[in-house]
């Protein structure tokens, strides 16, 4: 009995299987053809109205880049600068070298070449611009859109560290190989020498939300299945209202875009390893192995915050995270999360493991949505075992339409 | 054309192709069935006379983690550990939980659950002993072998990091999946908790070296093929002569074990990346895109040193890599070698990428080997675009027999 069958008593795998679960409770998920597929040749399509990477299926691996403008920079460099990042990424995703190797002995290669014999692995590039994209420096004032106004300090955020935090633009490179996503990053970052600088970036694996109907939920560090309620990409409906940016736009170049927050949570791992199943399992408001709800039923049964153990307690506590996060407990409010697992190995201060979810949600409005979420969270009983370190939102314009298409195309074309 | 193709002209991929290149010679390599293969539900042998993960054909995600031992730890608490090590390794590597979750509510669960839903994964556990668990705290002194004597500061040692090298036990993780390697790591390290602490780890990707040759040789993060001439686990013989210890040691307990040398190579990537492709090659020795020697033929064409240029050069650099670290220049010295690339994020101090390789090399005797190879290898062209930050030697046990068995059994059964 493996792991995959651990929770099924057998080791079995097959197509939307709904089995009984080891638990007690029968549980209900989807090991398709598609997990098990060679994705090395794959390749997502790069133009459309949305950009890849967003709804897209959510692939194993993680580079995400924050950039800072250099001083110099005026905004005809930076389109320059975007238009080549655009001509680049629509090379990338598809597995080709961004320019040519061999052909000038006494210049540098094109592509710095670490991945010349990986196929595209589902690779996605996305890119977004935070909100000091529009101050001053540019004179992109008149562009900012009043959704990008920043976050500000939410009620947990009292260990954010402001040099993993914020950034002018931002690259979310995602792949099912961590050095394809590197390679596009590396790359993007070496056309931009001249305009921008790295200011911060950080690698992630494990895919901590399944954003396709077919995936199987997959887990963070805690243990948990995470994103079981997570908007799908098959429910467009769903998107539109919650992810696409709509008329409700003041900045009409946004229309078809997404609000990006990134934050880096670090959880207490050890702490939290040490914690009683039970207590776990209150926390989250979920049955660990199973992903079942603590008021029964399988892993996709909806929540019932009302029933009650014999003792009258609502069987899923009060400030259990899955309570606190639903929709129900925030206006309906709803985010297409698309975390990442990561470690930066050990914290030398106290010799414990340097690891956690380094969380991504977009939506329509983080103000309305992440934000309202986030602080409603503030009472989270799980917040004894995570810390966050880092926060950030981004303005993901939409899709490039066809060649010639760049980012901020629209945005920048409109400058007076 | 997509990467894959790119050397070849074509986007073909087949069972030991042989074609043509696209840079004038023609270059061999093999991609085979096994590259495409779904490995989530593949396993490595436990059991047998070497432990997995030196010779197993490379994985492409590593989580290789240092431990310190606790103050209060004896040599009958450390069996105690070696032996629950051995027996949750055997476990993780069929893709088991080490423990059951639900079994008892008041407790902790004995799996952290993150890698619940996922395969084996084709995962290998490792263990290896630094030199400092044979000092006086634990009293075995005696068996100490005397190549496990620090390799101390060789010619290019000017900038390691002593608080990311060494310590008095290592696991070394190897899985196709990132998620199942942490995993290992982190459930070895929770058993042990009481015995160890972790000193340090570190995650890699992108299996920087071919280990069967059936692997496409991979490439490191300057974008070229690293591994090329490497020993393959289809030549025992090589194997027998130069990775495994034999008949020649003084402690008969390493006798079909391995000496493992670790380091931390950052790569000074944005350097590099400017450095011209005529510059690049004449450092490494080879051509960039297909891996052929400056010499001539392909990528698995013999170096020819000779081969003069119509200048009465050498097509190969006297300085090159390939020729420094070549057999020929080392008495024919060979290492085994299971390198990873990494990314740490950005080097605050400069706003450069923290990246590089994280060398891994088995070897029958590190002093013979690998110190010889590294000592010629100062006068590497190579060296101006890299420093080693980290250097660690570990004698790594033979395999484990049988149930029952456990890492350093017979050294520490041997104790007077």
């Amino acid at each position: 009995m493996n792991r995959r069958g651990f929770l099924t008593g057998a080791g079995i795998a097959g197509a939307g299987l709904a089995v009984g679960g080891a638990a007690g409770a029968g549980i209900t998920y989807a090991l398709t053809a598609d997990d098990s597929l060679d994705t090395a040749d794959q390749s997502v399509p790069f133009y459309g109205p949305h950009q890849a990477g967003i709804i897209t299926r959510q692939q194993n691996s993680l580079v995400f880049a924050a950039f800072d403008l250099k001083d110099t920079v005026t905004v005809d460099t930076l389109e320059v600068m975007l238009a080549r990042w655009a001509a680049a990424a629509s090379l990338l995703v598809e597995g080709k070298p961004v320019g040519p190797v061999e052909s000038r002995p006494q210049s540098p290669p094109a592509d710095t070449g670490e991945a010349f014999d990986l196929g595209p692995n589902l690779l996605t590039v996305t890119v977004g611009f935070g909100p000091t994209l529009f101050d001053d420096r540019l004179g992109l004032q008149s562009k900012m859109p009043s959704a990008l106004k920043p976050l500000g300090q939410l009620a947990v955020d009292t260990t954010i560290d402001p040099t993993i935090s914020g950034g002018d633009i931002c690259i979310q490179a995602c792949s099912e190989d961590p050095q394809v996503a590197f390679h596009a990053v590396r790359n993007l970052a070496r056309i931009g020498r001249n305009v921008v600088t790295l200011r911060w970036l950080q690698e992630g694996f494990g895919r901590a939300s399944a954003t396709t109907t077919s995936q199987v939920t997959p887990r963070n560090l805690l243990g948990f299945k995470d994103g079981t309620a997570n908007i799908k990409a098959e429910e467009p409906a769903v998107a539109d209202e919650w992810v696409w940016v709509g008329d409700e736009t003041d900045q009409a170049w946004m229309t078809g875009g997404s609000y990006l927050v990134t934050r880096k949570i670090r959880m207490h791992i050890e702490a939290w390893d040490s914690d009683d199943i039970s207590d776990q399992e209150r926390i989250f408001g979920r049955i660990k192995d199973s992903g079942a709800p603590l008021s029964g039923g399988e892993e996709f049964t909806d929540l019932d915050f009302a029933v009650k153990d014999s003792s009258g307690q609502t069987k899923i506590d009060r400030f259990s995270h899955v309570r606190l996060a639903h929709p129900d407990s925030n206006g309906g409010a709803q985010i297409l999360r698309r975390g990442y697992n990561y470690t930066d190995g050990i914290d030398t201060r106290t010799g414990t493991l340097a690891a956690g979810l380094f969380f991504m949600a977009y939506q329509k409005n983080a103000h309305d949505q992440f934000a309202r979420i986030q602080n409603n969270l503030a009472q989270d009983a799980l917040n004894e075992y995570i810390s966050p370190i880092s926060s950030s939102l981004w303005a993901v314009p939409p899709g490039l339409k066809e060649i010639g298409d760049w980012y901020g195309k629209t945005m920048l074309g409109y400058r007076g």
